[in-house]
């Protein structure tokens, strides 16, 4: 018998990456996989892709949940709070909601309204002194997927100095499986496909988590939806700040991180070539013309922006190698 | 009899648009259409979408194009030249490649190589004053489809002084036929679908040419490559210059413009509403973090971006209703 | 002034196609286009690619609808024929919907239930002397897409007598906008995109209609769902009976369509080729394992399999040219 | 230090899925990946979303490919034979290729051209016997992807004499990696995005083999291509013989398959929910119209109908359990 674990809002697309994740992972044991909606159902009628996996889903029930040794939380934001409250202390919990990420509770009532849950460890191991913060947490907050895609391009180069924290420009397109499982019509297939279009311009919910993470001070976010079921292209600028190179600066930062990979000089980040995986790929030069440092920095939204990280974070929490049950390489073509 | 009109490079994607639109198109006779490799195949061989139309591609002879009254060339860049000079003066023409756009010889050679051919009338009419330029002019360039899509973003905002020249960024992203129809490996269906990936991050050569036909003077440019035949939408941030609202400062350009629409506000711009037409669609903002004005555009790179706005220049040039043959609507979904 | 057209069910996908192709129609003025949902909205809130059409949608109100000359119907089945019922006999009438195309009765209750609204002209113009009969009919059942893709394929070739009626085996694959708007979770973009699956294998509703059209006295159809907004393929296969040359005898069939092509020996149909456009492509050839006849035919959905052929049908009810405001060309790549 | 293997032809798509595969399997080593062509170069540099995959391509040397205890061939079809043969006969060989898997060289001369390779043991270890066979084969010719879906499909209702071998039709739609990596213009992603095509239309070379697998003795098979990367579903359907349960006669010759799944009544496959698996998901009815079995399969080409089921193959060669560093979950949405 490995490590028990449980997966609470299991039938959406972060819950099923970790239903898959789980299944493959030589070490923990799924226990149980709650669903509002769903219970009742065969896990596999909800993911066709999960077919032999032979779990039913149950409710939400912190009874239920509290069976584990650790739980993750892959509810609709504003969900967490409550059921994490309702577990008992010697669970551990990995919430890949934002209920807990948020430090500042003004931003939280800013940008998401009603109460604040209060602020967890945050979830990116990457973030200096991050990976042994979340080793010793009973409670962490896993970042969100454009979080993680922008801090990872950003929070090195702020961090040594070597871009201005006050004047940060970020597109970042993803794709679809983002906006979650959820039947609504711009979202259908007919709509998306052929199609990109930006949403929540200039008033992203995402905006404060980013600053938190990365330090930058001011912030122009522009999300873009985009026609692929996962993946998010970060594209950050930032303006210079002594001679330092940025393509450097990442690599030197990422030296250990077994997950985050600078690519070699004039390869680019494909969002498709992190499908399924924890990878993240970043590339950096200086633009010609306005000298601006410009990032790229590629993931699978539901893999190293959700289920994936959560994993990771699993891993440290409980002892375990932190790249266990987790691929590098992602399903391509 | 109508007016006689050729294309020069029929066999390109760009080319095959023109021949669909001057099939439908009133009062444009098509009387010849060259293909230096395909000459004296049918073009419906080479362009399945066009069956019924029953020509024959030419090979690119200057004595053949010049019986047309107009010819339309969409060649690779750098051939533009040549052929051009070879054609007699009275002939007018529509170049949609980049030799002729450019009026600092130094740009050209830094970015593109060779020797300059030389700048011609900017084929964008939204421009202030290009509508009545481009009506007596016989040789017009018609822009890029990426600078046609940032200008229209972005030209009215610096002319009016409501933003900065000088602190320009854009993330655009494009669809694949934007690459032409060269079998390059990258652009595989299999490579493209599901992943975005950026390209000639810093250095793009279209930066001059976008700084010259919008005044601004510092501009970072990524483009990135999108899952999608056709289509660009491109996110332009500038620093706001006094109070303008920057949609009523689009509003009133293009007030009288039948093909630029700004969007009602809280709508913003989908590239696939603008399929197959010459349509572009814009929408701006103010961040609410960084106080940057943020402006979206979207198109088809094929449309507004190349073929159509190739023929709404050539409805000018010939004194024809510039919205001749071409449509507002989109194909969708 | 020209001709008065409404559109009712406006709000959907070939709703939307009408309203296009109606903007576009040198003949055809709207005077109505009705939505229940959407009363009141602008149509370019619904329909984002109609952005510049001034059109508010209306209540779905027979008087409304009695101001016109003629009448589209593109409701969802069993809506259409309590609304042409209330409609005026001076107004004609083409319904896009099922109600009205079976002529037998208890073929509409086996496989759609409730009480059959009665059989009218059927709408596909290319049968055998069905040109004429819609010529001179006031009411109108336009096909459904995929009755239109497999009859254009089919349906000669029973006529001529060159394959068997009672073993013919179809498998034809739809783009996602065929199975309509409504907000429905297994055709979110995140879903559809990377995915084929067949669907109401071996019992869909459909069946009566094709074999009604084609003469086919056994028919085996499985429809499978593609990753892409428009566009139908099917393959048809049957067992020949005598030496004709099956491409032959649908190359004749169609010698005066204007939207039928059979293509040259060695080219296959793209659906692709056929966007936006009433087009229909066909090609067939003969196995050399099996011997059956297979055609493979292409179209758009919403062009040819739905609106288009609305149009085409109007045309020749009100007396103009088949061709007027349609095209042969599809909007390509 | 695990079993040593190599893969020669690694830097196509199967080669990638292999050297994908490879990495994540707990018992094989990779000692040698050759690619005539990319000879030197990083294999990240072909394949990005093998980042972090420290190996160099080699050329394609039979010496070098000795050392492994077994060598996987993913070379162009006509090529594995005389590598092959240049193999010492203690290393094991599983060729992807269709060299080896044709038992009758009229076949092979008819469908292929030049010299028969002679035939290898056929690895589809779900045909009845084959398991046995192939775990005490040296050189084993893993399947064509058509043939694995259409055979998974069909073998077991011929075997059973629940279907007539002799009028079996089929129709399967592929995705594109199906095609291969080489740079043609048809395959570009402007071509295929949107697109449904037919090829090779009663006449595919997979013919023979899906006869000589299946038992069939007539089959109509008619490819498409669709706008995917990867998966194939597969529509087949035949004449019934005796009263026997299609969907039942599947599910018992699949009872102890780990890879293939016949699905729950009324679920149908999505090719989606195998993607980067070793999967098979099969479901079957019978017509109402017509009576015709029809089955339904659906699998993803580079996984069981490439290298997965290659990996498959060595498992048992090699006397490690089969599902070893497999997956029977898709990656999904």
């Amino acid at each position: 018998m490995g490590i028990r674990v449980a997966v609470a809002g299991a039938s959406g697309y972060a819950g099923g990456e970790l239903l898959r994740l789980i299944a493959g992972h030589p070490e923990l044991d799924l226990v149980a996989a709650t669903a509002h909606s769903q219970a009742g159902a065969p896990v596999a009628a909800v993911h066709p892709h999960l077919t032999g996996l032979d779990v039913t889903f149950g409710a939400t029930d912190p009874a239920a949940l509290a069976e584990a040794d650790l739980v993750f939380l892959a509810l609709p934001h504003g969900e967490s709070g409550a059921l994490a409250a309702a577990l008992p202390s010697g669970v551990k919990v990995v919430d890949l909601g934002a209920d807990h990420r948020l430090r500042d509770p003004d931003a939280w009532a800013r940008y998401y309204g009603g109460e604040h849950a209060g602020a967890w460890t945050y979830g990116l191991p990457e973030l200096p002194g991050q990976r042994g913060e979340i080793s010793i947490a009973t409670r962490v907050a896993a970042p969100g997927c454009y979080a993680t895609t922008i801090s990872l391009a950003l929070a090195p180069l702020v961090a040594a100095g070597a871009v201005a924290p006050d004047d940060v420009v970020v597109v970042a397109a993803s794709g679809t499986s983002g906006a979650g499982r959820g039947a609504k019509a711009h979202l259908l297939g007919s709509e998306v496909m052929g199609d990109l279009t930006p949403y929540k311009v200039g008033r992203h919910q995402h905006v404060p988590e980013i600053k938190q993470a990365t330090g930058a001070r001011s912030l122009s976010f522009t999300p873009v939806l985009a026609p692929m079921p996962r993946g998010i292209l970060a594209t950050v600028t930032a303006v210079p700040r002594g001679p330092a190179d940025p393509r450097q600066v990442l690599a030197e930062a990422y030296a250990d991180a077994p997950f985050v990979h600078v690519l070699p000089e004039g390869a680019w980040p494909h969002t498709g070539a992190t499908l399924g995986s924890n990878a993240c790929h970043i590339q950096a030069t200086v633009d010609v013309d306005s000298g601006r440092v410009i990032v790229t920095s590629a993931l699978d939204n539901l893999g190293k922006g959700a289920a994936a990280q959560g994993v990771q974070c699993a891993n440290l929490m409980l002892g375990l190698p932190e790249t266990m049950g987790l691929s590098t390489h992602g399903v391509a073509p």
